[in-house]
């Protein structure tokens, strides 16, 4: 037995309140090293009379390269849990694992109070909530910019023509606004889509807004907030939450607090929004400068960051954050760069937010592990990269292993607790990354296979506008391209796939919420991914290899009790398929 | 290698800001399994373009009976870090570990960002800071009703006698008061004591005053405001800091609040300051009951627990926390039965505090590992109870081997970040556990061996009021006997030894604090203790074999550096020396 190897910890992912008073507890071993895992645990002050009051056999739920995860929901009547693990291997040996390690599995030890883990006591203050309604909700992302013109009156006076061919420059302008979503809802809604996730909009010179000018104002391009308000109310009736860019981690150069402290300097009543080393501040030389005497977002000038432990700063911020619900009634902020701002502010936010609307979801761009944000009082989520990169790097761009990528799944699937997976926003292609079409070199069908898997993965799935009808484009600004409204220009197959899988995720959205997730290498480079949920089940096959397979019909059914009317199932390389209860309904 | 006990996660005690600017990064690998770790860092940001700028070979700092704990101190030029292990084992083989686990060494891996740890800022805000003055502190803690009577006219009528050989029952009244403290200040001081920690001293029914019925008041048993006001400043006068006891998990049975609720059933204004199952709730039967239809501390219905999720329930305690600091100037909290109130209630009690008192203690009573309150946003440091258990088991019960002793002290030395190890309340027996001369057998040369092990523990020790004389007594209610304060019932030879560690103690607290602690088993149950810093050494020898050890200066000269004036150094069975350059100090 590799005792080393064994891990737990307290109040994290691996120990928590998944619903009220329903506890999730779970531990690590070594892959294929231990057979059973016997969880003991009851009240920590009957504890003291009688040890521990029950034990329950864990399930082993999720197995990655190095590792098997074992999981048990439990409750207990007095709301305070403790808690020890026996851990067999498959010797027979056994050993107690609990708050000072590893012990010999003796009855001294089990009854030592010390030894226990605990949870003192359940509040439901203290447990990570996340909103209901995100888990079934399918997302749809829009660069404003680039995504439709529906007032040309407003656009900027250089605008390049609304051709979707044209691979947009750095500083380029083509008119896109909000009147033109307006004017778009019909189509996502006819798409399926119940989400919008808008990059920023307020005031800003920059095509992108990520360096905003003023906070409270809607960029005179895009529109003003009569506009917005009909946006978000029309979004609304179609069933459509709306959720904005919130840019905190830095303002824009042409901001009067930046403006203030380029005029006055250390007398500018902004100096201390910012993190200033020494004044005057740089001037010149504004981009990736390594030099500059100011922090700034990845050492751009015109991006300073701001001070947001200053509680003029947060204030301020905060301020923004609640306008923008109370006035306009929006339904989730998605933060930039949220990993670069302060926990402290982050927790101030989730008070300040939620105290607006109850369920707003607060989404952090954090592109690695995140636990530390997402313990309940800051985000709710956080756009799954890790998740991205590896459907990608297996899907489209053919260079992981199939043992790899399944391990890359279900080591993920542990990442966090599980309400936070149930919540987590799951993308391939965004503004930030090239489109998904020209990772897979321009093969739709991979795109396809690739989409299929994200939308059968827990979490709340988004499309970046534009991949559902085939738009191509590298790194930013080439993922930037104006959105194809032409026929002709559409790649109408895929379209209406994408349509088909939306409207499947909606059906299944419970199972992939609450249910078990199995993925198996059913023969070599063929995967077989399974969901369960009480009664339902659904089974996909993703054929990775370069031969067409063919599966018989009771090989599916041993898998996964569906049934399928033909005897065999032919699925050819890249290919995949889909089945529900009796039907096939995608491949 | 053993890949799958390699552990790291950011954002805790393996990956924290010990000063601005200044981060500890922490990795833990299977004990002897691995011959060098190289830490590769550098800026987030500068990383696209360069790789890791910095790379550095961490040093191992500790070992336990499953684990080698490696550690480094690494700075960066503009707050954001990314790093990655390298991990090297004794056949020359490397890997590298980061944010998505285990990977191959190569440079594709090296150079792919998800692959990085990270922090992205070092904020200020975030960093986990402690009150300078606790780590230089020596602690006493007194039970007020038990410690000194120094006024008679307000001791409960019947009173028992002041005498020490009285076992006290449970509802039991000695007369111990705060005018006692006063007039044992002097006695205290020439103890070397700077901080006292009393238990609860507001109106409550108990002696033990832990059932709260006016936390605005001073038991009128133990005098009033003003006597409390002039205890403090006399405190301040002779350089003590005082700490005071904050029960704010439970209630009184006796409180307007909880005698509210029994009056007035659902009606009563309090229903919600509680945790109530049904009304009218149980009035009978209040001890250990566990068919109790409210929750209560530990079962006991005279205990009612707090719903400190109420905000109304919450103003009121955070009103307390802030009168006895605003109004009496007490320099510290204690909290009592701390983990079984929530996270959020905590936070919001350190804001308030520290609004108040910038280096306000704050102390929370948890017994098992602490981890999630240690943050840095609720407390500075927990009661060390498991150092506790592991001195008595080694010393004073002599049931643990030397091997697993020195494992537990190294493998607690890692459970923190290094700031709240500094300040840890260090203890070996309380109001709640039996004194150490009686868990000693009455041996009092093993509870000197058991007081300078402590005393040489990172962190902030506490001596338990009589302990220092000899006091013994078994658990609660015998650990709470008066103090006795005439001679002939006081151990001096003890009391002149307490003395002489305390005044060492200070004369090395730097080191302590910032120095490296190297424990050794020098022969078979003989434990070398060596601390280090700049300079400075301080080396304890504790004899805990059979036999008397004669041990050659020079092997001490190899070991430490010290010297000491004699060819050879005798230590007895259960004796210890401790040296401090030239001299020997204690012995």
């Amino acid at each position: 037995m590799e005792l080393t190897s064994i891990y737990h910890r307290p109040e994290s992912e691996y120990a928590y309140l998944y619903e009220k008073d329903k506890m999730h507890i779970r531990i690590r071993t070594k892959k294929n090293d231990i057979k059973a895992v016997v969880l003991h645990y009851g009240d920590s002050v009957i504890f003291h009379e009688d040890s521990y009051e029950e034990s329950v056999a864990m399930e082993k739920v999720a197995t990655d390269l190095w590792f098997d995860y074992w999981q048990s929901e439990v409750s207990v009547r007095f709301a305070r849990i403790q808690y020890i693990f026996e851990v067999e291997d498959f010797e027979g040996q056994t050993v107690l694992y609990g708050d000072r390690g590893v012990v010999e599995n003796t009855s001294e030890h089990l009854n030592f109070f010390m030894n226990g883990f605990k949870l003192p006591y359940f509040h439901e203050a203290d447990r990570c909530k996340v909103p209901e309604w995100v888990a079934k909700t399918v997302w749809y992302q829009i660069f404003p910019e680039r995504f439709a013109n529906g007032n040309p009156e407003i656009s900027p006076k250089d605008s390049l023509p609304w051709d979707s061919t044209i691979i947009p420059q750095n500083f380029d302008f083509f008119g896109g606004d909000l009147q033109g979503i307006i004017d778009q809802l019909d189509y996502l809604q006819d798409l399926g889509i119940t989400g919008l996730y808008l990059c920023p909009i307020f005031e800003a010179p920059s095509n992108h807004k990520y360096d905003t000018l003023d906070y409270f104002e809607i960029d005179r391009h895009f529109g003003d907030k009569d506009v917005f308000r009909q946006l978000v109310e029309e979004a609304h009736n179609r069933g459509m939450k709306v959720m904005l860019d919130a840019v905190f981690n830095h303002i824009g150069h042409q901001s009067p607090q930046w403006q203030d402290v380029l005029e006055k300097g250390e007398q500018s009543v902004y100096k201390d929004w910012f993190h200033i080393q020494e004044f005057p501040v740089t001037k010149e030389n504004l981009g990736n400068n390594r030099d500059l005497n100011y922090h700034a977002f990845a050492f751009q000038g015109h991006m300073p960051k701001l001070n947001t432990a200053n509680p003029e700063v947060k204030d301020y911020l905060l301020s923004i954050a609640t306008y923008w619900i109370e006035h306009f009634d929006i339904d989730a902020w998605r933060l930039d760069v949220a990993n670069e701002i302060d926990h402290q502010f982050w927790r101030a936010f989730q008070q300040a937010v939620l105290a607006k609307k109850s369920d707003l979801y607060i989404l952090g761009e954090i592109w690695h592990s995140s636990q530390p944000w997402l313990n309940g009082d800051e985000f709710h989520a956080v756009m799954n990269y890790p998740l991205s990169e590896s459907i990608k790097d297996y899907f489209l761009r053919g260079r992981m292993a199939t043992s790899q990528f399944i391990s890359d799944i279900n080591s993920q699937s542990m990442y966090y607790k599980q309400q936070i997976a149930e919540a987590m926003f799951n993308l391939l292609d965004s503004h930030d990354t090239e489109r998904i079409l020209t990772t897979a070199n321009g093969d739709v069908q991979l795109v396809k296979a690739a989409l299929a898997c994200l939308f059968l993965q827990r979490g709340t799935p988004c499309i970046y506008y534009g991949t559902e009808v085939g738009l191509s484009g590298g790194h930013d600004p080439g993922c930037r391209r104006v959105m194809p409204w032409e026929d002709e220009l559409q790649n109408k197959e895929l379209l209406t796939f994408v349509k088909q899988l939306i409207q499947l995720r909606k059906d299944i959205s419970e199972m992939i919420q609450k249910g078990r997730l199995t993925l198996e290498e059913l023969q070599s480079d063929v995967i077989s991914l399974r969901w369960t949920y009480q009664e339902q089940s659904l089974h996909a096959i993703f054929n990775h290899s370069k031969e067409q397979i063919s599966l018989k019909v009771n090989t599916l059914d041993l898998m996964s009790n569906c049934q399928i009317t033909a005897e065999s199932l032919s699925v050819l390389p890249n290919g995949f398929a889909i089945f529900r209860d009796k039907d096939k309904v995608l491949g």
